[in-house]
């Protein structure tokens, strides 16, 4: 326990140092907070540990984040841009398995194992890109209303894939029977998260007003986050699906302000910072030079395959070019569900120790990486107020007439020099 | 983590229940919490278990729950009370030593182990009579300013007593080179609590709010409360003495409101209903019947002893009648130091098997029974501003003429009942 405290009062004045230095230098902030857990943490320094408590504050950190971005979303434009989002984060896992995959196959890797590794890149982990589209005020616009459903729908189809590779693994075929299980089950949580958002959300939040409890808004909105977040851990989701729709459905009550208001320290006090640097402390140094190689290479493609994936599924949704590479980038991070799956692959010994540790490392790379993209493209992509104001009163997604006729024409290059260096090994 | 968090959400949930019932009984919603633990931990029903996270969690909930009672402290109150502070929490040690040390010789216990149960029950855990303060408004008057300012005295006294008792038990001599570096210790954390209220406090309040970072305030105001707390565990005091002065510290700053405004739904969202649960699940039933008559006795000595021995104390320090049993009432709950020691006691074979678990039982009891006794008390106390008008201008322990002389009478015969009852035992 002391120990503990002394390690959360420590990040704090790291991350606050940390994050006056980023502001200064025009950094993302979140940047800061990773690189102060790899300096502080086992790989430079020694100085922190992770433990079993920071990793606990951590997935609380997850929760928090991801439901602040939930009451931060606009669901009006999370519905007009759900099948945009659908489009995006298929595309943005069919990348990464078909290039990742075929480029493992040419480090020599067996097409199970190099399935798998594209499987591992394939998941994407917003709660980056929600803390950096927050820090931007850019959460309530068409490109993070995409980012953060086509973040949902990743989720989805991640655990599908990561279900099929498993059960692939273990048995050598695919069960359907599981799949229809795991699909009724996701089908049922949707169905409450729906019933939640439209009404037992916005009852219960009138409810814990009229109790007039101290802090009983703030409480409330915490039991339906914390609800939420467990109701989508039981269905194989990520607590991030399960609190993003929490803070949705919270949004929607009289009270979203106050909760907004109150959760924000919660989170900025205690749990989020933790979140970030233990990406950092949970970086494994790769002493193996032969890996270096693998990791560049990885490295790369992470970031290339979800900016050209995504981008060009934005493309096909109808967006212009500038806002296709906002929301291609804002589906970089990689975080949770890649690091479960590349550990239920080491379990299963598709991944040697060496191979693990290394893809543990590039997710934490691409991960650290992803916040400069981000920030580098909602520079060039239109501000919320301009958006707004474009897309006013159309309902649908989007074919907009675009004006940045290059921004397309370097993503669909990107493209097919991507897809001509995977062609040969797909 | 999906247990921690299915646990987290449930006691919400319950203790929101738990707190409505209270409020429209009257009943102090403290004891609705440890009710909470009680029936829905091992005890009764066995629906929730203590595990590590609930205990981190809870530990943070007594130093968030302290750190706010600094913040709503009166510097001005505590100062003008600290003798009369020190002079309570010194009764407050003596008659639960001699009383309850004697009346566990009646019942069989050899010397050492009878003084060793009287030091046991000599250490106030003030965290619950803060938050019963808090809730009936009553925190800054000259009552709360002396149970908070005893309950720190108390806590040091409990060290060196505890140092003592466990040299004394294992070398069979008392070291005085050990107790003086306790001492030189303890010294040097009041010293640095000194610097850190009149100085270091206000200019990191006032450079973080030149940082103009988001939640910059609520944050370093987390960093200078756990700073503290670390310190005072380092110098061998509970996490609650750090606390308390570091929201003692805050408040000096011109951030007080904001900080109590942003801090507060922190603890009342995740730690503090975690640390008053707590004492319920950790509360072990006993089920040997021939104990029964030590719980009972031992729970009215543990309430009388304090109520007796602080309300004497406040009566010699000048208080009248109705405040003496405030803040004698105010110093009845048992918390971590109890249980610290009685831990040590067990790991050193002083206490046996039953008889640890049974000490453990009844430190809960205490602890369940202490808010009522307190608001009880409240009742019939003068309110804040009645007090504060009374007092205004005096800068010493006030003498007072005091016309509620039925409340004293009823202290002193009491009194000497209970010291009646020792005699013939110490």
């Amino acid at each position: 326990m002391a120990v503990f405290v002394a390690t959360l009062c420590a990040i704090l004045v790291l991350t606050m140092l940390s994050g006056a230095i980023c502001r200064k230098t025009g950094l993302p902030e979140v940047v800061g907070q990773i690189v102060v857990g790899i300096v502080f943490g086992p790989t430079v320094l020694g100085l922190m540990q992770p433990s079993s408590s920071t990793e606990l504050f951590s997935n609380i950190g997850i929760i928090v984040l991801m439901f602040l971005g939930g009451v931060g979303c606009d669901l009006g434009l999370l519905k007009r841009y759900s099948k945009a989002a659908l489009i995006v984060a298929c595309m943005g896992v069919v990348a990464p398995v078909l290039i990742m995959g075929g480029v493992s196959m040419v480090f020599g890797f067996d097409l199970m194992s190099s399935l798998f590794i594209g499987v591992v890149f394939s998941a994407t982990s917003v709660s980056i890109s929600v803390a950096v589209l927050k820090e931007a005020g850019r959460l309530d616009t068409k490109e993070g209303a995409s980012i953060l459903g086509a973040a949902v729908a990743d989720d989805v189809i991640g655990v599908i894939l990561l279900s099929i590779m498993s059960t692939l693994i273990s048995t050598g075929s695919v069960s359907f029977q599981q799949l229809g299980l795991i699909a009724l089950k996701q089908v049922a949580f949707f169905a409450l998260t729906v019933v939640v958002v439209l009404w037992v959300a916005p009852w219960l939040m009138t409810f814990a007003a009229l109790l007039k409890a101290p802090s009983g808004i703030a409480i409330m909105a915490t039991i339906i986050c914390l609800a939420m977040a467990w109701c989508s851990e039981l269905v194989g989701l990520s607590y991030a699906v399960g609190a993003f729709f929490a803070g949705i459905a919270v949004s929607r009550s009289d009270y979203r302000k106050q909760v907004d208001r109150d959760i924000e320290p919660i989170g900025d006090c205690f749990f989020v910072p933790l979140f970030f640097v233990s990406i950092g402390l949970n970086t494994e140094a790769v002493h193996d030079m032969h890996l270096v190689w693998f990791i560049v290479v990885m490295t790369v493609l992470g970031v290339i395959t979800k900016i050209v994936g995504c981008g060009l599924g934005a493309r096909m949704a109808g967006f212009n070019g500038r806002s296709s590479i906002v929301i291609g980038t804002g589906m970089i991070p990689r975080g949770e569900m890649a690091l479960i799956t590349a550990q239920i692959g080491f379990s299963q010994h598709i991944l040697s120790d060496d191979y693990y540790s290394t893809i543990i490392f590039t997710i934490s790379l691409v991960t650290l990486i992803a916040p400069l993209f981000l920030k580098a493209a909602l520079h060039g992509a239109p501000a919320k107020d301009e958006a707004a104001g474009d897309e006013g009163a159309k309902t649908e997604a989007p074919i907009e007439a675009d004006s940045a006729t290059a921004d397309i024409i370097d993503a669909q290059t990107a493209d097919t020099s991507a897809v001509g260096m995977a062609a040969p090994v797909a």
